[in-house]
């Protein structure tokens, strides 16, 4: 694994766990992690259970006996760690987003073709598909049980930076980050609902903005919090009253339309004050709706037209029976799962994958569609919101 | 009042109860009622409780011991009647939208401010303002609690259509309604947000749909369903297995920017399955945020940046105190009011201006206002979802 | 009508309203009004829409001209204003409680039974019987969807007297009321739970609390506010900083066994700081439970355990539909309606009820069974929390 | 760690993960497990991540290199296994409830508190206080912002059973579980309670039932469920269509005071149709309120009676922030932990407690009161639900 920091104790907390709830073909081993500070790699490797470390990711790219590499490093080096690692014949998790340009993720995604003829496997971490309620929505429009989808109302809001003193993370720049909420939180909600409708986006109309234009350096930052201890090493020089340049949205709000004819909204913002982690989509189709909010994944909401007129209402389904996605290996009914566990589905199916020979979802080409989608909102907004083909991806993919 | 369908039902109420709860320095005076079918409006007459009926509306006009004529109609005979009654010196209510063209919207603001010179008041009909929590939620902008205002998310939502059988009732005929989802229910979003952050919408990149092109040809219609008995007159000619077009939009979906700095969606549909009246309002500023659901109308949720981290969270305000916008008149905490109740307040607002000669709002250039933006997205819409400034009024108005 | 404070208001708009909304074989006609304070009862005649007044009651039961006779006052006079007009062969409506003493309600249900024969109808005021969610709950249970009815679990939850400085109002003194939180407001969720289950109490085990033992006396009190203007009348002597005793329960809370083989918890307080009006229920049943709250009295909550399990939840069905109980004269669907219209339906079923010759309910004898209940709470209470059975009514009576 | 089914796995997570989270002063090292089916304990060992396992539980006892037992076995062997443990001078965490009868919790807690005085600590597994938002709960009543405690509201329901063809698995069996609701999900409630109010249950009256006398015949059992692979090895000879009784209660309801003034209603019950996992409780006082639902874990709802009236209402407060108990170890605000947690956290506090050399709480002597009230409760029931005092521990014991 290359990266300690949120991500990097998220993931580890997965490959932890994963073979210790799933009875799976092939047994993780966490063999190696990677980071840029000798001294707190050392100790990220201690603490989250790795046996070793290095501040080079050459090095996990080398060694024969490693097989898999996980990338939780800042998008601006996915591409480089991605390309090495496919190359050498590892199967490659990479974080999302796939890349920070559409030209990254392009490269990306054909490197991962070419690898998958010889066996070799790659997916984007996006998560979010693997928790059981997003799984089973995506069941839901599958089988056919919303009719045909006429909305999509997708939301991802959060509130860290409403404060304008807090500090110029590496979140907030854009040569680190590709972009600001676009990138981080607007590109898990256009992934999941292409996910589950099964339709892809082809046009947007956006808006973005930047609220607060300087902002506080800091010394260092982690997660999302700036306060954090530990970090990931991402240093931004400086500190005290100087100020510099937030070069990302914070806010990125679009209409579109998708493949199959549904209309949607879409917006990701940092400055919904209140939202912490307020992913929340809505789909509505001919025969039913579905809703789902991030801050309570064990729930799912459905709306059954098809039931008797007086009877039909939203259901608040707890999807934490056996019959649901992931479930039977967790806790008796009612007993609620977390966000971290839908990293540990995320190794779950990534190892079966592997060990069956499999390609897993996404690809990095569903990857790239994603990308091509926040680039043309990032388009449409510099264009003063002027509508927006999404660029095809020239390589077949399947969502 | 001319106009006896749901409108009418609904004012009637509103006109029969507001001096039963309300202790006002005028009472009302429910003298007579118009419409085009004889037979109907006298059932109506009766039942409604209006002295006496007529099938021509100049009667209203012409009648020496009428003050005041409630328009309930559908949009297209908004200003014919309006601006006679207007000319006629009668205080003018008339409900929204307040015409079915910019132009037409234009000449009854000119027409109404030209009357308030000589006393005569007028008021549009977006009864959603005097919702107790929306109410509330302006006086809390009003007094800074939210801070800047950086977000308005907002929808509208019904599904009274979305089976393709329903009939073409007039609401899905241009000529007669002015625009579709739009107009009925866009238009109130517009209105209230608006009037709740005190910003007003500059421009717009929209999109709008019409899901099913044909529908069956009605008899009747009444209210939003096509079956109920009575009906407002309105036949549709022709019967059995014909269909004609529908010429309105099913859904409206927006992206917004505000006069103040705020990022806005907005989102008014007949095609959102399970979703009734739905009208649902997010703001987020820079010290707090609120939240609002029509279906839960007693309902407001209130989130404080300003209290302690740990405590912070969104409070669910039953808003049926007596300290509440207009809720000391009606029954003990947590006895809630309905939807109908904000007809009720519209009324008692409206005659409290009358009596006390002060200009009641949302005055007809407010109104204007809002067909402005309507407008422009319907142009932007046309346009391809290129950006749309919305037209100046040219009167001054105020929020 | 007898009575003009709370429970008057809020039946004059119920008779008000309901033949405007209903078509109904009768009209009623709202003739005469009575209370105890001359100037009062005259403002409130006037102000809620009554022809004349007086101050003595028995001028309703004298008049020919009048039909039926709703008594709206305290408990105290419930019997003998009832017992006087059933004599004089008017119909009755008696709020709840029936009356403050079971030797009372036996004696007014034994009346009832004996003007019943001469087709004199009563009925008693557990208006919540008519919010459309509760009718349709019984329709449920009585449809078999529960299936075999295992738990009820019913609180009354109010809070407005959790001040101690809050005064000594009618409501607190046992000779004008009866009891406290029990008679109250424990008395409907008697009433309410046996109507939905089709079940009697048979025996109880409780405790009751008064939490503050002295209180302010007061000048004056309405509804359930003590400062609002108008008041019924009921003066108590003495001012400022004089306190006296509060002679009932402020809280009482009893498990109990149905006839059905159901267990039960009730809580009934005027202490629970928060609720307003929280009368909550939930049933739960070997196929399914439903949930309802008074505070969001449109909606309804059903789990249906036939379903399949991975679909299985709590609907939140908004009971505003024309296939709902009364809903069909109101508003489109998820246009709600509030407190109020529980009595309009209840008038309405009155109303229809003695046109058609059928007698309504509940009956004298239902009401005289819920005191039955209250009765073996309060000795249970007494006797150091043993077991009570509630005894038996003697007359017939079926929920 | 004696045991390996569902408990097993639980804590077994949570000894995984403990020093992976937190920055401790103590290592755990997971060394040995015991199960009495040598096949299977040896998959458990493997899957769950324990070096060694036995089939002997003296092993753990006897090996000088174990410093803790972990007891995790249905109630009739823990008072053996921990009483031999504390005596050999190992701490012990044993899993509630504490022992199956009052006679072993009172053994038990004389050991611990004779074991504590050579340094050894003890701790029942309530793993429910250390849910963030119960602690927060906790430190709300502590910090007096609830004021005067008034009522106590706690149900916890689960519905596993209501189909009468689940088999008769040993919780059903009172020789193995001792208890049935009251004693698996009463006894949390009793706990949590006592532990959030500081107060102490004195005296009860309740009722219980067995709705399912008799049940078919199981080969196995696991976690709350029948059919799940793995199990306990706890076999009921027999099966097809053969039967035995159900011993123990379905369902047990009583009411309640506290020694601080309080009212309360406590149900537990396996046969809340829809209800998986529903621990809800609520608390008033006389400043505030406070409500919790495990089934959404992180989030409290908090009502502030010292806010301005407007503003009061229950604030859902998302207990996710660095700020809240428990949570800076975990992930950004908003994202939300799970059920397994509460044994993590509750890791935490035992490995702190033995490595600074304080006591833990619960102690066993916390846990043989709450033993004594669900004595107080049996015997309530047995004897037609008279009030019933609470016997003293005669131990010191502090909530």
């Amino acid at each position: 694994m290359v990266g300690y920091a949120f991500m990097g104790a998220a993931h580890s907390q997965a490959w932890r766990t994963v073979n210790r709830v799933y009875d799976l073909p092939a047994r993780a081993r966490m063999a190696l992690i990677c980071g840029r500070d000798s001294g707190k790699v050392a100790e990220a490797a201690d603490r989250l259970g790795w046996e070793a470390y290095t501040t080079d990711w050459r090095d996990l790219v080398n060694r024969d006996d490693i097989d898999v590499v996980d990338v939780c490093t800042p998008g601006d080096s996915h591409a480089e760690i991605a390309l090495a690692a496919l190359a050498a014949g590892k199967h490659v998790l990479c974080e999302k987003p796939l890349a920070n340009t559409v030209q990254e993720a392009r490269e990306m995604a054909a490197a991962a073709a070419t690898a998958q003829a010889s066996g070799v496997r790659s997916m984007c971490g996006f998560n979010y598909r693997r928790v059981p309620a997003v799984t089973m929505m995506r069941q839901l429009v599958a089988d056919g049980r919303l009719g045909v989808i006429r909305h999509v109302r997708a939301v991802y809001l959060q509130d860290w930076i409403v404060d304008p003193q807090f500090p110029l993370v590496w979140r907030l720049q854009k040569d680190r980050a590709g972009s600001g909420a676009l990138g981080d939180i607007g590109a898990h909600i256009v992934d999941l609902t292409q996910y589950v409708t099964g339709q892809r986006i082809t046009g947007v109309s956006a808006v973005t903005e930047t609220f607060v234009k300087e902002r506080p350096l800091s010394a260092e930052s982690s997660g999302l919090a700036a306060s954090a201890n530990g970090g990931d090493g991402q240093v931004v020089d400086g500190a005290g009253p100087a100020t510099g340049p937030v070069t990302v949205d914070d806010a990125a709000l679009f209409v579109a339309r998708l493949d199959g004819g549904a209309l949607a909204t879409y917006e990701a913002s940092r400055f919904a004050t209140g939202r912490k982690n307020a992913l929340r989509v809505e789909i509505n189709g001919s025969l039913g709706s579905v809703v789902f909010d991030l801050e309570r994944l064990n729930e799912l909401e459905f709306y059954d037209a098809t039931r008797p007129t007086a009877e039909q209402g939203f259901s608040r389904i707890l999807v934490t029976e056996g019959e649901h996605p992931y479930m039977s290996a967790w806790w008796p009914p009612g007993h609620i799962i977390g966000y971290e566990h839908s990293f540990t589905h995320q190794m779950r199916d990534f190892i079966e994958a592997i060990a069956t020979g499999a390609d897993p979802a996404p690809s990095f080409a569903d990857a790239l569609q994603v990308q091509l989608v926040l680039d043309a909102v990032a388009r449409s907004a510099e264009l003063g919101s002027s509508w927006t083909e999404v660029e095809p991806a020239l390589t077949a993919v399947a969502v």
